[in-house]
């Protein structure tokens, strides 16, 4: 691929396909974190005391398998069904989509995310939005770590469910990427949140007004989405390129 | 395809097809509305006290994602795989099922899941079949938003299920219908009660004898399946029809 | 297929294939079998008193959906994975696999049920088996009703994921008959029991010893699934022959 | 084939395609044990007291499940996805993979199950890894023999799976291998553990310091996935070869 200047790049990340390439995100992006961020209200609202306890954890976590797993697939034909800034962030690594288009997906990613919590907040009338805490006795560097080794591994799956090597296979590729995604928040959600997509963690922490460890869901996802994409594409299946949204320059 | 009368229309809807086609409407509709009233049943049969926790939220919400992915699967290849007048709906709006059809089919759903929440009633003899009520917090208005919401997820799934331009992927297509109607169960059942169906809705309410609240589970899921239904076509996958359910006339 | 005499019937039920097929029909139900009497027996020995609760009852219906589906697809290509008396009734009604061979499967069937369950009770220990029993309030008439209700729901979805004409929708029946299941299990399990199955009910209650209420188990399970082969083959998808396990003779 | 001594199948084994096989084994077993391992460290910081109920078995029931899944998928054209000595055995029993390769597929496996583990631990902070344990009133042999029984039928689902014969079934291999394995840890969880992963019972016990019982985790599950395997080509499945893996001497 030639080099391209930052205006024909950015000529081409507003094309008609690529403005329905953002909306789809936008959607995906609103569906997936309204399930996820409302059922982690719902749990609270149904629990008697402030406590938690593993059904709620099963609870929010089918929640995100079921909304992430659905959430791709309504998109995976326009804009490739990111739904998530760190996706797009290990496929921009990879060269699977331009920078100036991952730029359009996050900010479609992060407006749909800050809407779809202002909409529950505002029809559940007094509820409270919950944010991503980590547990007391963690450190900030641990649980970005944490969140980190659960981005890698779902930017991996989103890899391998993109390869068009995998064959027939890649017909179940997003079950597969909204099963990784429960399987990580069942093991981490009660030690860094799990919540392993920064637009979830930023959307919900501006509508709570309480942007405290922000950093640690974008450091280490961000990090552990790009060694996945490097690790991906260079050393197991090293060949040909792969990925979903794949077409440069048009989101698509 | 040339405008038809009224009375064409009715020919064409009367057909061994048609007829078939709203059989299977029956057939899925009851079998969704008897597994998600039934479980919401045996979840209070359950519980000690009246009170609601975690797990019983999960318990209807795995019930809707399992009856509706199955119910949607037996009738696909007849009727489309309604199984919810807002579904079909939807579908209207769209262009891809005609107006007298849809009206067919919203009254062998109807019928269902009146049918199945009374054979509930009679064989569990001394249960209270359990009807959709919101949040003592939350309005009217709120709560038919909420649930618009979620049938606009639903619908817009639907859409991207039957569209064939999604080539293989359309294979998981009823997986992905019940696991978004489940994501949004978790997210919005202690709240608006996640109907998404008038007719479950409808039909609980009448054999329970208890139909306050019905426009909440009307109102907002039809405008939300008409606007899921129009954005769909003409703006995020704009150009060729598609659609289940989609020849005009006979439902099928 | 002209008509054969019962020695002839007999011969074609004991060819290498056919002796497979058992085998294979065994195996499947001795796991189905284990998966969901196993998690009926942990979930006792995990609740402190001799209560249930919806998370119980979430336990033993994603056995059953899990183990169902599993079963199903491992026994597929061979003996059509029916792992169950009722659904080799079913398609027996319909035609679709020969008497003779129907109880050679039968046969294979409760042996495996029988020794699942005494395999759980001797390596457990001081365990008990648990039996399907019905609500207290519930008639024996309207259990055996309900159970049918859901054997017909069950049947109905084997006729389906078998047809050819599904398509590439073929590709997930195995998916979608244990998600049947599992819905209807989390509908009808505090009530009837949910078994839908009369070798798991039979093959837990010889080795419990208690052997009260068998027929609601077989009955009304044997009437839906014969209901379900014929109204399905004759009426909603009248045409050509379907199902799976079809060819006659071979069980295969 | 012919037969190849010792060093020229080492070279085999030592080929780039190998290596990456062996990378995608390390990769695919580090998400699962830190899933699986991570889910039961959920649950146990999640219960106010030290005791376990339904809802906790169903956590780490699904985390296996959706791991298993995931991690099969992503390693599923590259190494076949064994994520399990025990597999690994069952199919080198079978002649699908040679038994260096098998050797290496080994040490890729246990050095990820105790990488994960020592992952969780050191990120955790205060954290205690938990190993498997049998129920106090059962005996070791009882207790093996069960954990046999799980991995018999795990093996026999991935030759299922990786039979050619599956035709378009295969699609969804890697979803049946691991709703099989959820429910076997559902049935057998609170009697031997239900690991059926000789890797994971190593890894956590290791990190925890804690070797007892592990010939439990070993002796039962490679003796089922060898009688799995030989049962599964010679007798159910009797003629052409099968099984993911299986071009002797690449891993691949």
């Amino acid at each position: 691929m030639a080099p391209a200047s930052f205006t024909a790049r950015f000529h081409q990340s507003v094309t008609p396909n690529s403005l329905r390439a953002y909306l789809a995100e936008f959607i995906s992006t609103f569906f997936y974190v309204f399930a996820v961020v409302g059922s982690a209200m719902a749990s609270r609202k149904l629990m008697s005391d402030s406590a938690t306890d593993p059904s709620s954890l099963v609870l929010v976590a089918i929640a995100n398998t079921f909304a992430l797993s659905s959430s791709v697939y309504i998109a995976a034909n326009v804009s490739g069904g990111h739904v998530n800034p760190a996706v797009t962030f290990g496929l921009a690594v990879g060269g699977h989509i331009s920078v100036t288009t991952a730029l359009f997906y996050w900010v479609s990613q992060m407006l749909a995310s800050v809407m779809a919590c202002l909409f529950l907040k505002v029809t559940t009338v007094s509820q409270h939005v919950p944010t991503y805490t980590i547990a007391n006795e963690m450190t900030g560097f641990g649980a970005s770590m944490l969140e980190g080794v659960l981005v890698f591994a779902l930017v991996y799956t989103v890899y391998a469910a993109g390869d068009p090597r995998t064959g027939p296979l890649g017909t179940i590729g997003p079950l597969v990427i909204g099963l990784m995604a429960g399987a990580m928040v069942l093991a981490a959600g009660p030690f860094s949140g799990g919540s392993m997509n920064p637009a979830l963690a930023f959307g919900s922490a501006v509508i709570a007004g309480r942007l405290k460890n922000q950093a640690v869901y974008w450091v280490g996802p961000l990090i552990g989405a790009g060694v996945a994409g490097l690790l991906y594409d260079n050393v197991v299946f090293a060949g040909q390129a792969s990925g979903r949204g794949n077409s440069e320059g048009t989101g698509v």
